[in-house]
């Protein structure tokens, strides 16, 4: 089986790709997306014909497209089962996969690139105003993620190992720094994020890490 | 198993589980939470307790809250596997689970009563640029499903029986409706959407059919 993931260097949703691969220990080749370039890799047809959305990541399986960041986790979890990286009791299954949405629908497309462009070019928004929508959204899902583990024996967010979960975290808050969010109300988050930096396989997804950084 | 289905009439991801829980043929008792409301009764303390995003819907298992509905989604795909919501094929599966979260993920979020509240009271936009900031986001991830799913032999978004993406499909045009978007530009989506709205488990989850409909 062959794997190509075609991924931008500092996309939070590449990056949980990345993770969940290389704690699967799986081989792939990286095609860099240079969203930023003029134009845009990802708005060229021939982007456009593998992942309709023109977003980041796609992982083509012997040539075949798949997209969305937590589509492409739960197909490496069918196809891959070990390590796992969801729980078996299915009501943890269900937490774990609640955990990741929160960030993935309710944070992370409320400040991608497309809707910053959108802020800056069509609202034209400030520098302060763009801050403050930013901060709004990752606060307050960061709190709700924080909730939804406290109280959790760790080391990971959902207990001895990692998750998809994990996979989602990591990312964000990454993300969350880059637009200079104070993390320290999160302490249940950290833990489990420096859990997850501990591991080879998480620190050689990092976006430094990667062909395309810049 | 008791089930017990805290939702909002009109919450497009309420909707989706109850096309769901009826698809499957699951009986479930309905805890309508008023988001309207002053004050609003998904900021109610004992609400966050099951559901610390403060948001719809959550579904209880025998008094255990799961939240985010496509989570509760696969959960039911799990425990209740008949019909199945899921094709068996892993690469169908990615694709079925890519498209529900397209709309999950970069439609729904940039839409819903949050962010509708932040466009209005914080950026103070006014109703034209409002509807400008929807209909962009819906029109352009539709554009996005529609091409997902052109050339497929229908009925269904996935061929011939309904999969979760149909479950969250339909809530999705409903929604686009109301904000007055042209549907024109996405037959294979209409006509996915024509045969759910056929099925009996489908018009019993619509909206207008909830005990709390306005």
């Amino acid at each position: 089986m062959t794997l190509t993931l075609h991924a931008y260097w500092r996309s939070s949703a590449s990056y949980r790709v990345r993770i969940a691969l290389n704690l699967k220990g799986l081989s792939y080749a990286i095609v860099p997306i240079n969203l930023l370039r003029e134009g845009g890799d990802h708005r060229r047809q021939e982007y456009l014909a593998r992942n309709p959305q023109g977003l980041v990541p796609t992982l083509e399986v012997d040539g075949v497209p798949l997209t969305q960041s937590l589509a492409i986790l739960e197909w490496l979890e069918e196809e891959h089962p070990l390590p796992p990286l969801l729980p078996r009791d299915p009501i943890c299954r269900a937490q774990v996969r609640s955990f990741a949405l929160a960030i993935a629908c309710e944070v992370s497309p409320l400040c991608n690139l497309m809707v910053r462009e959108y802020l800056d070019r069509v609202l034209k928004l400030d520098t302060a105003q763009q801050q403050a929508w930013h901060t709004h959204w990752i606060a307050r899902g960061l709190a709700a993620c924080e909730a939804m583990v406290a109280g959790g024996t760790g080391p990971f967010c959902f207990g001895e190992a990692p998750t998809i979960a994990d996979c989602v975290l990591v990312p964000q808050l990454y993300n969350a720094r880059r637009f200079g969010i104070d993390l320290a109300p999160f302490p249940t988050l950290l833990r489990s994020e420096a859990a997850m930096l501990a591991l080879p396989a998480v620190q050689r997804a990092a976006p430094e890490a990667q062909p395309d950084a810049a």
